[in-house]
Order: structure tokens, then sequence, then C-alpha cells
């Protein structure tokens, strides 16, 4: 019930602050006999890691992950991982100016208004270095997903960032890999990068959206209702800080769907398996795995810390302005990627442990 | 760890099939002394039940209430509250074309490959029947908020059907009662009644999108990471059948907005408490709410029942076609409307329950 | 999170009242294929069913179960199962007595005290009536551990009731179905008449100590730490209405024990698995079983309702004197017998599930 | 769902091993504005401490907590707090002739069944070492409970060693804390010393059962059934390493009271709330408190890592002789007595968030 914590077999909890001395997850119920190291891990922390270029935030930060319980001679043990992250580039005084007032679009009003406390300390809990903790323990679902089922693949890439969305006709997997803003478009990828820059030199910044999608997925995974396959995935992404929307498949466009045009048809495949015509359903059928790709959109908005200035109040109430400096993503979305994959792998490893303790191996068989 | 409940401290858990004897809803949690009665739920289930015109399917169902825990002398006691609706109108023959082959787009399918069971009467588990114990279990949550925070309000209305938005210059909240689409704008009403007319009677189906808005919830609800209320509302909203996205305010259309644009100004009320200039945050900053509207909207894709012959498999893996007869809803999304009150209803009376347990009163106060 | 729920993946929340129109439980997470029926669950609720004999209460309820969902054509379908009681005897009047006054060393005033509400109807959530619900569940358990581990034997018996404890010499498994008392020891079985017969005359009650065994659980189910194979099975039997201690093995009688005495010592079985020396772990060692017998024994407190006089107060805090007549148990430790069997069931039944979900089947192999 | 959490609202996980770099307790859930710092907590730490005396293990671990997250200003944030304590004299050594062997008495052979790992450092995660960690998380309930609940005292000391029980008639609170035994009997105290030093140099070791009272817990707290006070202290006490059994109030013995003696009768305090003629029950009936003292006990096996020569088998099925070396307690049930209060104040505050967040402040009033 912890609200700190998500998974019900593979289960994390992330914990600590942007300013405090460390952060970390502790993830529960990781099987045994999975092999994982810290330089395994920190491979996707460096995907994730803040001033890797211009369109990041330039705070300087390692990232550099310590396993500090769980594994014992390069092995999990099925007992708790420990994953923990120093903090190491904490310029609290770039925070002095805002520790009275309130960033528009920003948690520091309804977390000064819940708890009473004011972190103005880089935003206490709701700043996004709390994924770092997420891309970790996704590193190590993706460990345990590499031992139980190899042929899972997950790959997260941006499709929109502002109003620029990618050509899905020039869809390009090698492409995402090649740019700082893991787009499989490399003529996105150039015009991208001339946009964001005038936005960072207006002080700007802009929203985002990130597809993952999880390839091999086996069918099965999921189940009918509030323990739907999709409404993991959905709290998974809605809970990453900055989304606000969060669509599987066709998404919010199902909408404008017929019902003939929706249906994926059906057929049997050479190798024993269903496959289909189509994948609106973005892997997910009545709430289970159909087999085909899992297809995951999410929305980020854009940082709310910005030097444009901005009307706000102060924790006494005063009407001001607000300018925020310091060090910020011009498109958080960017750094989303790795966070939404990780999110992914999580989720795709717990609902397969959890499919194993309900259903054991034998499931319906076609054909 | 149940994967058919929802919420933390009131836990709804819904069980039942579209063709069992009975369907319903265990709800734990609910706050001792609230004045309930059958007839009071059954006002919320008359919405969303079937057969009210010629726009729903043709089942006939009186989804009539029962009250069998929970309840003494019309108060909740602090004990689990035992909703029971029996199921009157199983023609099962209506499925019995359909017991060998998989409708697609639907959860036949899966069901069989996760479960090996294949309960062809109407979907078993996956059918929309479920939501009628949500309905239920949302009456309950709205008289406990009755009593906990009577400035509540809480309304759903459909925004989009297929191709056709709504005007939101004519949005008109007296309208909503007063058409089979729940939609706030007369005009609206009027067109979708023809193209839904068409599509009916061509076995055609189509989407929607649902909104739904919770009034007068206090600032402070929520938390800032797994356990904000954005991922409970995101869980809640994709947890109904069908839901193919979910969005908390300007959702998906955050990504093209600029941090200046997104960015609610914030100035002092006469009230003393904060008012906001506008409301792209849809009422939550953070995953903690914010006292603005909290706007949440959900695309529901088309029935995938439909009259169109569309390509198929059966269990025994031969290539089949299939026309999905009986009583089906051409715009599912219609009757989803008063489903999404219900969830909206327990996620904002759960999080009130979490704040007082974790926080009791004393919140932040400005000025 | 719910209060009113037990055990992990396979889920059981039960619901109702004593004088309530029904009670039951909903079981959520049983294995798909489970082969089931209402005939196979009465056969252990007859066991627990009230006015068997003279030293049980003479109120008359047949605790006929129905399976509302979850089975389809004689087979568990893998989601929630809905087991249902209706109460027939409710004979409110006999309470009426009681409605102001709280009986000494019943939950009356405690519930008062928390809710606010007096349900005075038979203790209303109190009631040990609640322990049909859980034999219910209990039923299905063993029904899917007939099915996952049919070398798994569950059997609880009378140890003690009052000062007279059974002679572990005579001890005889063939009585134990043989007279009314679950006694394993027919000498004692007509001592304890004799001595019950007395104190029933006399509108007295008393304790009972009961034991419970497993035969035949797989080594390696449990967890070190709070998952432990026995916080869960203490929690399980202190769950149940007046148990007052819960031990494991040796028990508290452990304390008395050198490690010298206490440790069991370890030999290769003929079968490729180990053999101890003796038991005094029950079963358990760090939490996770051996595959020797796993015994639970737990002590059951005397009826509190009783026709000797007690002082007490009123609702109003007036001084008054308190008999309490109606129907009731002499010693409500017999009818725990198989309510100790039912979580016993629904304890193991779920460690096997979570253990194929963390670990699948391979654990480590000794020799 | 986690197999190493505790708690509801205030929801301790813990983690690491006996031989890793560190371990520690994740709390979720604790309330805001909290005052506490590492001294506060170091204090509960120090009494838990090993090698504080000859009758403890002579491990030299300073235990020092640090607390990573969760605080700000020398206040809780309401957010999640790590506190982590580094393991530093892990002499691995020491563990090198058990390696292959397992332990009679010990988790080492189900360890290694369950999970295929043996982490024959100090027993890996089934070490008591585990229980520096739930002290840290009771210090930070006790501080909680301080500011909520100031009234509410909590204290644990030995009645039994071996088989020396201490004299009721000589309770003195002010002994626990004059003596190595945290006994409430100075007679006792000096015998037992006598008792223990010959068990130790014999390499023999004993079993103990400890007790722990909390005055001043309001009434009201717990439920009916599964989420009584009682069951959550039973899990909290079985889940501590080497216990075996839990009773609450009379416990066992009140198997052997009639249903007159065990009543505890009620009359009217001077300040207008109800007081008891005795506690059989331990201050709670019905699962909820009184408002008496709460009382639970639980036996303490004796430690299996003793100097005595024992069977045993090596993980490849070869009989063995082991006799453990090492530094190790002769009688663990000493440190137990810290333990065992951290775990009372975690459940009573739990309970008292569970209870506010249900019902708020209101309930039953008496006269």
């Amino acid at each position: 019930m912890s609200l700190n914590s998500f998974g019900h077999l593979f289960r994390v909890t992330t914990w600590g602050e942007s300013h405090g001395p460390a952060l970390g997850a502790t993830v529960d119920g990781c099987p045994p006999g999975v092999a994982v190291d810290a330089a395994l891990l920190q491979h996707w922390l460096d995907m994730r890691k803040p001033g890797q270029n211009r369109y990041t935030t330039q705070r300087q930060e390692p990232d550099q992950v310590e396993i500090l319980s769980g594994v014992f001679e390069g092995k999990t043990t099925g007992t708790p991982v420990q994953l923990m992250i120093r903090n190491t580039d904490q310029r609290s005084k770039d925070y002095s100016e805002i520790a009275e007032k309130f960033r528009p679009g920003h948690a520091d009003i309804t977390y000064w208004q819940k708890y009473g406390i004011r972190d103005y300390r880089g935003g206490g809990r709701s700043s996004a270095r709390e994924t770092a903790a997420r891309v970790a323990a996704g590193g190590l679902a993706r460990a345990a997903l590499g031992a139980l089922a190899p042929e899972v693949e997950i790959k997260g890439y941006m499709v929109q960032m502002g109003p620029h969305r990618i050509d899905r006709e020039a869809f390009d997997w090698d492409q995402i890999d090649q740019n700082p803003f893991w787009v499989p478009d490399a003529k996105a990828a150039e015009d991208w990068a001339t946009y964001l820059d005038g936005l960072r030199k207006s002080g700007n910044s802009v929203g985002a959206v990130v597809e993952v999608v999880a390839r091999g997925v086996p069918a099965g995974l999921g189940a009918p209702i509030y323990g739907k396959l999709d409404t993991d995935l959905a709290a998974a992404m809605m809970s990453i800080n900055a989304v606000k929307g969060v669509e599987i498949g066709e998404g919010m466009g199902a909408a404008e769907l017929t019902g003939e045009a929706n249906a994926d048809e059906i057929f049997m495949g050479n190798d024993g398996k269903p496959v289909y015509s189509s994948n609106h359903a973005g892997g997910i059928l009545g709430g289970i795995s159909t087999g085909q790709d899992v297809v995951v959109r999410f929305a980020v908005k854009p940082t709310s810390s910005i030097l444009k200035p901005r009307q706000t109040i102060t924790k006494s109430g005063e009407a001001a302005e607000i300018i925020t400096k310091g060090r910020h993503d011009p498109c958080v979305g960017i750094r989303a990627v790795p966070v939404g994959e990780a999110m992914m792998a999580c989720v795709i490893l717990d609902h397969l442990l959890l499919h194993r303790g309900q259903i054991g191996d034998a499931g319906g068989r076609i054909g």
C-alpha cells in the first residue's frame, strides 16, 4: 500500500530527494540466480544521466549506482536488492531564489499544501532525479527478463517534440541510438536540434511524446480487469514526473475508428501461433497480451522551470513574479525515454511472474 | 495484490461474469456512519443500465442492486459492504455461434491463451457487464464523499464520438442529462444521433472520448510519485473495458505546449486560497490536487462484436469468418460515462482517506 | 490493504455479519482449471456447521454455500470466485437484552468505540459466523492444492480443553473424526464430554487449544523475513475470532530448550531428500518449509456469552449486570478445528503460488 | 505484496544481509513534520547493538544509522525515509567452515532449497542482523507516536530464560534498564547471569520469552477480522528471527480459563472512560484496542550456532558433523527485547494512521 512502490511480485520502492545525500530503489521479489552487477545497471543509467549534451540539464551527476544487497557472487539471491545512487552536485544555492515562491506548473505549491513542507532544493521528492532509481530497477528487470524470457526486447524513442512529429514512413530503428533525441528518423533529429536550440536560448521549454515498444512478450500476460496489463502500464507511465497522458496501441485515436477498422483480424501463423493483420490493440486485448508488440505512448509536459517571467504567489500569499534560473532541461521528454523503457521492463517482468504464479506454464493451446 | 481490486483504503473488489448467476462488488474500508440504501445506489445504476434507448444493447437487465452486508439501520458500519446484482437475461444461446471462434479485437483469444478457459457466454469476466459493479461501488463512494466533502461534485460527459467532437464554445452543463449521449452540446446530440443510427444499421460500431470532471476537490490529495492522484486515475480509467488512452488536463496535447504556455499562473483568491489563470494541469500538479477542477479524459475503442464479417481463427486453429449477432452497443462509450464517474468518485474518496490517514487535517497554509 | 482480506496471490476477502441477509468470501487469484462445485465445499462447511451436537450452539443454520462466479462448467476460470452463504436463522430478538449493555470479554465495547455503531445482533462482523466464509474459501484452497500438490494433507484436532490435555502417547489419527471434539484420543473424548456437560449446564464456557498439521508440504515455501511461512500462519490463526496465542512447532516451549536439544539433526533419506531426527521446528526453518510436517497450534479463549452474571456498563455509561441468554457454544474451540484447517490450506496454497511466481520450479538440490 | 515489508500505511521494507556492505529500512508513509535525527534513532539501536556485554555476540558493529532521505531540516517530509546501517565487521572467514554444511535448526538448508543460493556468510538475509533495520524504523515510529499520541509508552523485558521465569510478584519496572537481560526482577538478573555463564562456557545456547507492553494506546485501534490489532502484532512478532510462539494477554493460557474467569468486568472510570477489573484480554477485544495495556509475549528459540557437535549433511548430500565456531549469542532472546519494542511501535502507529484514515477522530462515545 506504499505510495512510493509499484509492481506486484517484482516490487520497486524508490526513495530519495533531488538534493539529499542519495536516492535509490529497494527492489523486492526479484527471482534468484539472475546475473547482474553494477556495470550492467550503469549502462542504462548512463542513457538517462544529465549533462550528456546541450539539450539536457547541465547538472553534473555521475549517477553511479551501488548494489548494497541482494546480490552475492554476481547473482541475485531472491532477497531485496538495494540500488543506491549518491547525489554529488547538489548546488542548493541555485534554488535560494525560489524558496519562498511557487513555480507555476510545478509541484511546489501542492507539495506545500499537502505536507506543510517546502523542500525548495530542486523539488525534493518531486524532482525528476527520482527517475534514476527507476532506471536502475529497470536494468535489474531487464536482466531478469534476459534470463526468463530472452526473446523480450524493449525499445523507447521520441515520436513528437512540441508540434513536430516523426514521419512514420521514414521510421528507422537504427537511427534511435544515433542522435540526442532517441528519434527514429534522421531528418527529424536535425530539425528538432534547430528547434530546441531556439527554445533553449529563449529560456523556454517544450513537451514531447515518447513511445515504448516491447517485442517478444508472450501471449497471456495480464488479467481482464484491474490487473490488466494496460492498467499497470498506464499507471507506470503516468507515475513518471510530468506525464499527462498515456496511450496503448491506437490510444486516444481509437475513438475515431469504427469496429470494422479497429478489429485486428486473426490468422494462423506458420509456427502454430496466431498472427494478426494489424496491431490497433497495441498488443493487448481485454487486458491480456496477444503476443504482438506491446505499444505504449506517453506525453511529457514542458519543464516548468523556465526563464520566462510568470506570475505567482509566495508562501505568505503575496503576489510575485518568478523566473527560474538554475540548470534545467528544455525538453525533459528526451530523458524520459530510458525511464519509459525501465517502466515497461518492470511491468512486463512483474506480469510474467504473476502469470506463472497463478497459472504456471500451461495456457490455452490453439490448433 | 488482488488483480480484481482497486483502491488503497477504500478498496473495491469486483466479481462475476456476464452470464453467471450474479456479479457484484465487495467494498472494504468505507467509513462508518454513511447513510446509504439500495435506492440511492440504484439511481446511478439506472444511468448505466442497458436497453435505455436505441443506442445501447437491447439486453434487458434491471441491474437491481442488493446490499448484503456492511449497512445496518441505514448506515454503513465500517465493515465490508457487499453489493450484488443478479443477472436475469442471460440468453446464452446468442453466443453459441462464437463458442469456437475468436472475435477480432476482443478478449476472446487472449483469455483462452491465458486461462485455457473459453467462457463464450458474453465474454465471461471480460464483459462490460462488470462495470455495473463499479457503478454500484461508485454510488457508495459518492455517498461517503457527500458526508466527508460535500463540496465535491463529479460529472462525466462525452466529448467525441468517432470523428465528431463537441464544440467547446457551446459547452452547456444543463444539456448533459438531456440527451442519450450525455453530451454537453444540444447540436452535437442531434448530429450524433443521425451518425450513430447509420452505423447501427450497417452493423458497425464506433469509439468515443469521455471526459470526467471533479469539482471541489480539496488541494493536497495525492502523492508525488507512484501514489500520484493522476497515477491512480489513469489506472482506474484504463481498467475500464475497451479504454485505450487516458489524459489528465491537457493530456497528449501537453506535448505541443511550451513551458510558458503550459504554466498556469497563480494568484491569491479573495477567500485566501490560490486561484489559477488557467487549468492546463487538469487540477493536479506533481501528483497532488491543486483545488482546481480535476479533469480526466479517456478513449473507448469501438465494440468488437459487430455484424461486419471479419477473418479469424477457431480454437483448433482453422481459418474462419465471423459475424457477431447478439445484442451489442454501437458505441459502448455512451455507457462508459457513468462508469468513469464512478471510478472518479472511488479514487477521490480513497485519496481523501489516505490523506487524513497520513497527514490528518493540517496542510501547508498559504498567506 | 483491505482489512478484511488475507493472502497474497490466493487472496480471500470475507464479508457479512451474523444477522445480515448473507455472508461470504470473495476469492481472487485461484488458479484456473480446478474442479470444484458447491457439494465439495459443503463437505467442509458441514464440519463447522452449528447445531451438530449438544456441545455447539443450537442456532440452526444450514450454511448452504452458493458459488456465484469464477466457476464455469465445473472448473475455476481464474477469475474471482464468490462464495455466498445465506443467513436463515437470525433470531434478532435473542439479542434485544444486550442492545444497550456490553458483554465483558466481547468485542461489543471496542466495536462501539471504534465505529460508533452497535450492531447488537449477534456481534455483527465480530461474530464467529464469519468463519463459515473462511471454511468455504479453505475448501476451494484444498481443491486447488489437490490439483497442484496432491501429496499435501491437512488435519486439525483439539489437544486441550480447559485444563485437560490429550495424552500424546495415546495419539490416534483415526479417532479424530469419531467424536464431537475432533480429539485424537478416545479416552479424552469421553472425559471431555463429561467435563463439558457440567460446564454447559452451569452456563459457563471454557477455552481450548487446537493443533493443525500439514503433511507433504514441499520444502522451500516461505521467505526469510516478513513473508515467512510462519508469519503468515501466525496472522491467519490469530485472525480467527477468540484466538489469543499461536505456536509453531515447539512454540512457547522453545524458550525452555537449549540449542543442543532444539536442533533437529539432519540426515540423508533414501529418496535423496533430507530427513530430520525430530521436528522441534514444526516444519519451518528461517521462515521456509523444510518438507517435514508443518505444525501449528492456537489457543481459543472461552466464549464471553455466558449465563454467569458479570458486571458491565451500558452505552450511556451506567453500571449494569449482564447475563447472556441466547444460543452459544460452551467451547467455541471445537468449531475452530475446521476453521484452522481452512486457514492452513489457504496459507499453504498461497505460498505455493508465491514460490512458483518468484522462483519457478528449480530450488537448491541436495546430493 | 512485498515479502520484505510490513505495515499498511506506515510501511517498512527492510533490505540487506549479514555480510553485505550495508542493510537498512525503507519507511514509507510516515506523517510529515515529525522531529527526528540520527542521534534519536541511535539511542534505540545502541540497545540492540552486539558486543555490549558478555552475554551477546562479540561481533563489533557500531550499528551507526544514516538517514539518507525523507528528513529535511530536522523533520520528516512525508516521503520515504531511508535508514542505512553500514556493516563494518564482516569476518567472512569465520564462516568458511560451514559453507558446505547446513546448521541443524538454522535456515541454511531451507534457504538453499528455496533459492538455490548458499550465502554462508552469517546466514545472509536470515541473520538476526536484519533486526537492526527494524529497530531503526521503530525509532522513527516512536518519534511519530510522540507527536501524535504522546501518552503511548512502550516497554519490553524478558520474563523467561530457559526454565527460569520471573517472579511476577517481584515485578519492578525500574529494574528493567539496570541489568543485561532487561529483566524486571533483580534477583532473577543475578540467577540468570550465573545460568547463562554456564551455558556459554559449555558452548550451548538457550531460548527465552520476551513480553512487550504498550500503555496509553487509545481505545478503537484495529478491526474485527484480518485487520485485527492482534493479527498484525502476531505477524510482527512472528516475523522476528527465531520466534516460535506469540501470545496476546492470557495467550495459550486462555485455553485453561472459563468464560467467567476470563471476562474482564467493565466499570465506569472517573474520567468518563471505561475501566476493567482485569486484563486477561491483553488490551484487545475482537481485534480492537480497549484502552488498557496492550500486552504481547513471544518465545525465541535458542541460537542454532553452537559449539556442541550435531549431525548434519552437506550440500552434496554427505553425512557430516558440525560445530559452529564464530561469535554468537548464547541467548538471542536478550537482544530481541528492543526488536519487540520496535515492532510494537510500528504496529501501533500504523493502526493509529489506519484508524484516522477510515474513521477520523469520532468514535463511539460512552456515557
